[in-house]
């Protein structure tokens, strides 16, 4: 595989990993959870948690990094969720 | 590549990719988009949009499908939180 290749890799999975951060934060500042799903997050987490094995499989440190992370701030969303949420 | 691997593959695709249905339904659903990060989501197309290409470069139709879908369901999103936000 190129080194140009691995740079598109690269830079997508910095985007994709760093994407959920401005929503940590925003939740973090707000403490206000009403309009996201529960749902999207676990799924997400289920999902990034099997990136992370098929990386580990095919040995990908750069795809084993990227989904720790995200699985790690997809958790800290859920755990927002749960924690932010009133009773309706 | 082994056939087991990529089943894992194929596993953890069709999870993240699929993880953005139940937030597009929710917003379908109440019109609230308030706790949304515009950003997360402008991050994550542009990321998607990036690993679709990715998968364009190394011929690979299973990651041009997941994020091809992903990236649409995230304009969506995109598309709700700019309709639906109300002057602050």
């Amino acid at each position: 595989m190129s080194f140009n290749i691995e740079i598109i890799g690269f830079l997508a999975a910095t985007l994709t990993t760093t994407s959920f951060v401005p929503q940590v934060f925003r939740i973090w500042k707000t403490k206000e959870v009403k309009d996201i799903s529960f749902m999207m997050y676990l799924s997400m987490f289920f999902g990034v948690s099997l990136w992370f094995y098929y990386g580990f499989l095919i040995n990908s440190i750069s795809m084993m990094i990227a989904n720790i992370v995200s699985a790690l701030l997809v958790l800290v969303i859920l755990f927002f969720k749960k924690s932010y949420s009133k009773k309706e």
